[in-house]
């Protein structure tokens, strides 16, 4: 990840950003940017999988009929296409249901009620945390949240890269027992973690010997740039330094093929996935096979979902690159902003205490945008800075109006605070 | 539900026994009563649905793209059709993912976890205690079971009715929370709740104010018979007698269309409905639209369904009447057996103390059959007397062999049993 280079803001005149938010408004946009979304025209590029007739071939790989119950693993042939992208054994990556979140929340509940591998006390025994690098993804921080287990913000380093060093002090802690993170192009702000990265991640040392790494490698596969670097090995790290059972692998086909109606996937220790068995054999029968079926006969192999990930990429690629050139053109001096390689976010960091207001303007000028503090842990941006910006979902045309739009906000917001800052300087003589 | 009289058992001599038996295994069976599943011929039914093209049209009645995230009720068009099924108004009727099972676990968890409307209390911070009609579903016993339940065996009364006045003595338990129940063409003794029946579950006074009544609808829908009971209402019943929140709807397709790829439905009071949403809403995105579509499309309407459940019913009630009539004519005054309306199973209750003997035998003679105690919570069966016969999956000629092995078992276990007694009674002079 690279990120424009911060400068001290020097706000547009009050007046002239007030002209132009006013002549956005007239302009009555109802536009939205906030969740990551794929377009239609991505979901277009599975439209064959809305076609396959299965009627006169529905039997698996190992000899299975996916129409009738059993089968809890998912079917082999896809679970071998995503480990080959997950760099994950077969015997060690579950195919699962339509939603990784799911699996990720059902994951906690069973480690709240009957502990994990290491330790067998029920976690929702003691009090317990998550480390959650911040800003991060809202939906993860909800579910520790929801399930009372107290989130722990750990800011980004100014260069994006993690702070292993706060890391490292909160594992001190025994009551520490999981880590939120997207390894890959993270959610909202494009970092991927280096392999050094990971090896420290893995090798540092925890006082909670059930410490988990949540690893949802949402998008592994989902590169902007002509670098489509593999995922890292990251439970032959974990094994290599003596915590094979430390990090749990999610992923899905949700922004490869339909968002909501895919597959996920889970990929642990030996120990781990046996855990996971366990608990999951009471809750379900298995997972549905039928649609299981349909994504493996679509997407065929790995290289079948490299070559569907870049017509992915030409249609998103456009979109990041006008994000970028829109950002540059009117904010540079103003805000900092992430220029991902990969995923579905872009992070602009306003001026400190400039991004409720900011979103508030746009909102009021009909452009939707996540409310700001939403990437941190209880809604909390300590800088309100920080404003997630998704471009994937709006035409090319809606995103220019709607990022030129959220431009007119954050300078108006800049102009605001200038001028209450400088009135409460002049109060102060 | 009808049963046969059960006579007092006058055993078949040993040595004639055992002679059958001997020629039952020489014939190397390799049969399987096990599971409820669906046979191949059931799911062929269902063709249309693997082959359907949604390319063209995979918009909601309501305008949502099934293709992406959003929905977390489920597709409206589908709900209706349930609506009228279940008799459910559709706001209180959800569409869910690929498993009513995993519904039930998933409230369970969350009552666990954070009470439910009535009672926000935890359930997990209390000694808490399921009734359990016996014998029952042992996938509902083994979701209590696992996640630290008591379960309470309450028998069904010889005439195959549930024991009300039991379940009014537990229910002045206040640790009570909780009740499994199929309440159509049970699993596995067929038996149905009438309408006096379901006004008292829902009047019962009962000592905990959060006291739920699954009731898995699992079989709403599935007749054997030209009598096609259409389901009661027991959101209205519970309403009408004070306990608006008592029961809590599921219901599925799995044995409409696809085992483990269908739809699952949850319905409920409004205040039972909020309070599951906001859990679900933390634990995933929604569910599968796209299978929800396909079902929609495929179903098209209540008439629809019934239409389908009809041919159905060609397939399995000659395997039902095939099973009945090998019963009659080999265990009249042996055993007494259930002959039931609808749903997958028979019970057959073979004397005292033979179950788990007659079942060891049939599978050292290639007939898979579900261990004796299965149905019973903890597995325990106290008179060692019930074997659960899933009829639906062999083919006519496989059910045949079967059955008719199954009862050289029984005849077999009863003889010995008959021995052995007598050798205990001579003993004892």
């Amino acid at each position: 990840m690279a990120r424009s280079t911060a400068s001290a803001p020097v706000s547009v005149p009050l007046e002239e950003s007030k002209a132009a938010y006013l002549a956005l408004k007239a302009k009555n946009l109802s536009l939205d940017l906030t969740r990551g979304k794929p377009s239609p025209e991505q979901l277009d590029l599975s439209a064959a999988l809305l076609d396959l007739d299965l009627s006169g071939s529905f039997t698996s790989a190992d000899g299975v009929d996916t129409r009738n119950y059993g089968g809890t693993d998912g079917l082999v042939e896809l679970r071998t296409i995503y480990s080959e992208l997950l760099g994950i054994p077969v015997p060690q990556l579950l195919a699962l249901g339509n939603a990784s979140l799911a699996v990720m929340h059902d994951v906690v509940v069973h480690a709240l009620l009957h502990g994990v591998p290491g330790n067998t006390v029920p976690w929702h025994n003691e009090q317990i945390a998550f480390i959650c690098p911040s800003p991060g993804y809202d939906r993860h921080f909800a579910i520790t949240e929801a399930l009372g287990i107290r989130n722990i913000r750990v800011p980004y380093l100014p260069d994006g890269s993690l702070d292993l060093a706060a890391i490292a002090t909160h594992l001190q802690d025994p009551d520490v027992r999981g880590m939120w993170l997207v390894p890959m192009y993270a959610n909202p702000t494009g970092a991927t973690v280096t392999l050094e990265e990971a090896e420290q991640l893995m090798s540092l040392p925890a006082a909670a010997p059930d410490f988990r790494i949540f690893w949802d490698n949402a998008y592994a596969v989902h590169h902007l740039s002509d670098d489509e670097p593999g995922a890292l090995d990251v439970l032959g790290l974990a094994a290599a330094a003596g915590h094979p059972d430390r990090p749990l692998v999610f992923a899905s086909t949700s922004k490869v093929t339909f968002a909501g109606a895919g597959v996920s996937f889970f990929g642990a220790s030996t120990a781990n996935i046996a855990w996971y068995r366990t608990h999951a054999a009471v809750q379900t029968i298995g997972p549905d096979k039928v649609n299981q079926l349909r994504h493996a006969r679509f997407l065929q192999s790995a290289d079948g979902v490299r070559a569907h990930m870049r017509k992915h990429r030409e249609l998103l690629a456009p979109k990041f690159a006008m994000v970028e050139q829109i950002l540059a053109s009117r904010l540079t001096g103003h805000a900092r902003w992430t220029q991902p390689l990969g995923g579905y976010f872009v992070t602009l960091t306003a001026p400190r205490g400039t991004a409720t207001r900011a979103v508030d303007l746009a909102k009021a000028a009909g452009i939707a945008v996540t409310p700001a503090g939403a990437a941190f842990p209880y809604g909390d941006d300590p800088d309100d800075a920080v404003i997630r910006i998704a471009p994937s979902f709006p035409s090319l045309d809606e995103l220019e109006a709607a990022i030129s739009g959220l431009c007119d906000c954050v300078l108006l917001a800049e102009a605001e605070a200038a001028v209450e800052a400088a009135a409460e300087a002049a109060g102060e003589h």
